[in-house]
């Protein structure tokens, strides 16, 4: 991948809309003041109440400074075909996925010529935001379904996941994680292949990934990192799981505003400055 | 310790009292059938409604097999002085603390005779067990109160602790633990003091102790085992720490019915004929 490809910020949604807005500052700093023609574009593809979602956002982001927001208002798969959409895209600086329905995202923009070209403007550096279902829809596997608020039964089948969007590979992102005790499914979605991070964000949380690689979290709540890499032992491997799914020595990390997370060397690190280490 | 030190029977609340009743069948095996003149009895000092508790219990415990089963009605610190009350322990075989209130619990019972005697009893291998405030009561420092359903604010100070009954060293336990999402409240509990691990207890789910070691899981939901040995930085040991709790590095099992935990190499095993590692 390119050095040059566009930050990610991927949002636990409930970002704060009317105080300090510090996650939706990251969001439109490339096109705010000083932006040019840049454009902020709004896609309310996850939402079946676009017009209600794209008027709440459009007035922030123009409190906060953005001289251009657009709206795509894809309604409808062949939306994703029409060339004066697409185009329409040429100026964006900023692509904001709304919350929603992750998978209504992805079936209404995935293999389409507006989402290859939103990956192309992403190479080439072009920020692309997005909260709740717009920051689920991230990874290359999505979580789509799963209890909240329970340990994860293997028997159930609860867990529902879906091909994502593709914007950052090797991770599970859940959103607004502790508010809904989301644990469990996020543990179950690692457990099906260890090889991906389960990351889950708080509201009024981000992750700032720069080059695909580094995470940087702002907001006033919390980022759970769950690394299976020194897993010893999980009840989905066996024979015939059943019950409660379980997982033995997991690796935890608890981020919190300032620290940065490397996603290549799954090392956390606190904000410079912060005292040394406690344990 | 004994070697002889009775089993510590810790439930996370809202065990199943109608189906298989597998926990509280582990509660009452030294007293079911064949087990003589040798008492089962209720402590309901935690509750405000001890006499629907413990009416209850009563029920289940009967159906259970039990022959005698008594109940400890204790709503005042007094009577825990009371030699009558005292001496009605003598033949106990299993000790049964109710949920309520664990404050409750421990200030009746804190420095009485009456727990001093459960105290020798339990050492010569009375059963003690105890299900949500009653688990969380087990404990030398035990969590009070803390929110639910969100990660924990260093600033807010929501975290309440207390001297618990000490009926098990270097741990904190909280109960209802998916259920209420409450791993922010004890990952907080974990970072005030690493040495103690954190063990959250679902509904319908025990930790079985045997020795003050060796714990095994029984029940429908999950045991989450947080251990802190590895911490690496906590923002808790800041100069002056706010906004959301932070920690790095921590080691997470979470454990089903048939996995056993030894608390002193703080190792988790699956259970017997489970298959290898995964991972």
């Amino acid at each position: 991948m390119s050095k040059r490809t566009g930050t990610l910020i991927i949002i636990g949604g409930r970002e704060d809309k009317e105080g300090e807005r510090a996650i939706l500052q990251e969001v439109v700093r490339p096109v705010a003041k000083g932006g040019g023609r840049k454009r902020l574009v709004i896609v309310t593809a996850a939402t079946t109440i676009p017009q209600e979602i794209a008027d709440d956002y459009r007035r922030v982001f123009r409190q906060l400074g953005v001289g251009h927001v657009d709206v795509l208002d894809i309604r409808e798969r062949e939306q994703a075909h029409d060339p004066a959409l697409i185009k329409k895209l040429d100026d964006a600086g900023v692509i904001f996925f709304t919350g929603g329905d992750q998978l209504r995202l992805t079936s209404q923009l995935g293999g389409t010529p507006l989402f290859a070209h939103m990956l192309e403007l992403h190479a080439r550096g072009t920020v692309i935001a997005g909260t709740s279902a717009g920051a689920a829809a991230v990874p290359e596997t999505m979580l789509i379904s799963g209890q909240s608020e329970g340990s994860l039964r293997v028997s159930a089948s609860t867990l529902g996941m879906a091909p994502g969007l593709g914007l950052l590979k090797g991770v599970i992102i859940d959103s607004h994680f502790a508010e809904r005790g989301r644990l469990g499914r996020l543990l179950g979605a690692v457990a099906q292949n260890p090889y991906n991070l389960g990351i889950g964000i708080d509201e009024d949380t981000a992750l700032v990934v720069q080059n695909e690689r580094v995470g940087r979290v702002v907001g006033s709540g919390a980022v759970y990192v769950i690394d299976g890499k020194q897993l010893k032992y999980s009840s989905l491997s066996e024979a015939d799981p059943t019950g409660v799914l379980r997982m033995h020595n997991l690796t935890l990390h608890v981020l919190g505003d300032g620290d940065t997370f490397d996603l290549s060397t799954r090392m956390p690190h606190p904000p410079a400055g912060a005292s040394a280490a406690a344990g």
